[in-house]
């Protein structure tokens, strides 16, 4: 068993209305003020609960998707002179990484720029308190944040220690009232994320448990969460299966499924999890060869029977994500989301330079392979 | 699903020599002076490390198994006026739990016996370590710490989240050189940890993630543990179950195997997973009517085929479980521990005492009940 570091919040509140306890935390008690940057449509929900913090300071996050290195940069100003001791996040997974990487910097010592990557952001000196509002990001318990480069219109990470979150609060009622698209591709990409770390040629025992119960998770609840928003139980599994899929993300992280989505997020817009959702199985079946029986495991655990070889296993598995991904209602081909031919190679050029999600990979990818994935789910 | 509050040490190195690299932990460059409890016999084979640390002081831990109050105060004084800014606990149980618990009571303002019981130890203000050289507590992740009552010869809970500790290093490497004995007993623990936990009507989505695993880590591994001491496989296995064991016991604990165990630890000084071992097959078969489908999944877990009905998968479970420990070479009666039939309403009067676990049973236990499955195994 090869040596791993696990890192994740100390405190997890899981489960139905943990939200309400909130305002007790002790980190809310220490002195200082309090910001919380609140994805816009939670506002009306969340209020009431953040008005019982003394001294809370509200701020909205408008931005669509990730934020620009100049969006993160106005985020900044607008916190002023007084920097708050403690941030909360609560939103998606643009809103917590910005609450994280806001605590970051905020006393102003660390270079943006020079910062990004793995393991460049020395310290944080505020607290963090993460509240996801969509069950896929996993950023309540991850160690990563990123950028979009409005420059490159490449997304940026920032993978720190420092950007775990010091507590989360887990509450499946705060996802009640996302749409079904959005539930359905947030909860691809919990998905993913879990796929990805189990057949990640960094994988580990000690991770692999919560990418099999994540997956398991997904695929036993993400379509009731689909066809009835208010289902609780639905939504307390993809909460957990979300929080998994996060956990996955420090020790392990992703492969060529999140590499190749990459570009469709920066320069088209794509939204992250729809990105990974369409490329996910033909990613699986690229890299299939490369591991049939870790792919096999991935298949049982999304309801295949076993079959004669871990090959035709692996394959049924694919099969079940892509009518799982059918019956969610999202796309299966590029052309549907706007993308064509003549994207390819810009597609590829960016998704090569993300060497650190490709290096985990178990098949190599060159970027002929990359165009040709691409290619085979353009239409 | 019901809500629950998942607590662990922030940062958790796991694996093969990850002890090697505990010098370079931030939490010892804090400035301060750092104290390392070190059980006797683990000494020669960590101080080359522990010689890297500046200004650290090792304790020996030479009591034998928990400590009582008395043997705890005896430790405080030693520490003398230099009060550690962190404490490094090496050890097995009876070690990491005393290092928790000095860094708890370290500035002398929190009283050790009201402190005892649940939720009562309001505070640490001095950093924790834990370093497993057992597989079975599970301490070095877990909220709780235990003495022994020496006028009452009872065991005394400390379970607050002021005892998880900061970091914890899971090599199992230090586990190598436990004998055969040592590593079947407290292997045992950690799979009644896991048993207790899943089986308990406290039980949770999140928490049976670790006690399922847990369970299966430890039928695949322990006995190749025993047989083979230096097999690393192995002892990663059980280092991972035992800490898979000791998440299960902050948000959701044991239930009557521990509470019918106490007594045994006790007045009659035999070693915690030991009683455990003996009490679990026995409390299962009592147990199972309560929630058939419950033990099912625990025999499943243990290798168990599935059966015509969940009884009967459960009973078979509870064999393999029996066979397990009969080939880990423990003692499967009281009688051969010197339990007699006289002794058995005492046990029965101090188990009785332990509402804190009875409570999480399924199935209610009298003062007859535990007599009886006392008398099932005595002999």
């Amino acid at each position: 068993m090869k040596d791993i570091i696990l890192r994740q919040p100390s405190e997890i509140f899981f489960g139905k209305d943990v939200f309400q306890k909130l305002p007790e935390h002790p980190l809310l008690k220490k002195g200082g003020s309090v910001l919380a940057l609140v994805a816009g449509p939670l506002l009306s929900l969340v209020k009431p609960v953040l008005d019982k913090i003394p001294g809370l300071i509200i701020m909205i996050y408008e931005y669509p998707g990730e934020p620009t290195f100049e969006e993160f940069r106005n985020l900044q100003k607008k916190l002023g002179q007084d920097i708050p001791e403690c941030f909360i996040g609560i939103g998606g997974g643009s809103v917590m990484d910005s609450a994280k990487l806001l605590a970051a910097f905020a006393d102003g010592k660390q270079e943006l720029e020079v910062s990004a990557g793995v393991g460049n952001l020395k310290y944080r000196s505020k607290s963090v308190i993460c509240v996801p509002t969509t069950s896929g990001t996993g950023s309540e318990v991850s160690p990563i944040g990123i950028l979009l480069n409005e420059t490159t219109q490449v997304k940026t990470g920032f993978v720190s220690p420092h950007l775990v979150p010091d507590a989360c609060f887990v509450d499946p009622v705060l996802t009640t009232g996302l749409p079904p698209r959005i539930t359905a591709e947030t909860g691809m990409d919990a998905l993913a994320h879990c796929i990805e770390a189990f057949t990640n040629i960094n994988a580990h025992p000690a991770v692999d448990t919560y990418a099999i119960k994540g997956i398991e998770l997904v695929s036993g609840s993400l379509l009731n969460a689909v066809k009835d928003g208010s289902d609780i139980q639905a939504r307390s599994a993809m909460s957990l299966a979300s929080m998994y899929g996060g956990l996955c993300l420090g020790p392990v992280n992703t492969l060529a499924v999140h590499a190749l989505s990459y570009g469709l997020g920066g320069s088209y817009h794509i939204g992250h999890g729809l990105g990974n959702a369409i490329l996910l199985p033909e990613v699986l079946k690229f890299n299939l060869s490369a591991n049939p029986e870790r792919h096999a495991q991935v298949a049982l655990a999304l309801g295949a029977e076993n079959k004669d070889s871990f090959e035709e296993t692996a394959l049924a598995g694919i099969e079940i994500l892509k009518q799982l991904s059918i019956d969610c209602g999202i796309p299966q081909t590029l052309n549907e989301i706007g993308i064509k031919e003549e994207d390819l190679p810009v597609l590829a050029d960016i998704a090569m330079q993300v060497t650190r999600l490709l290096n985990n990979n178990p098949r190599p990818v060159s970027r002929e392979d990359a165009i040709q994935i691409y290619r085979n789910i353009l239409a």
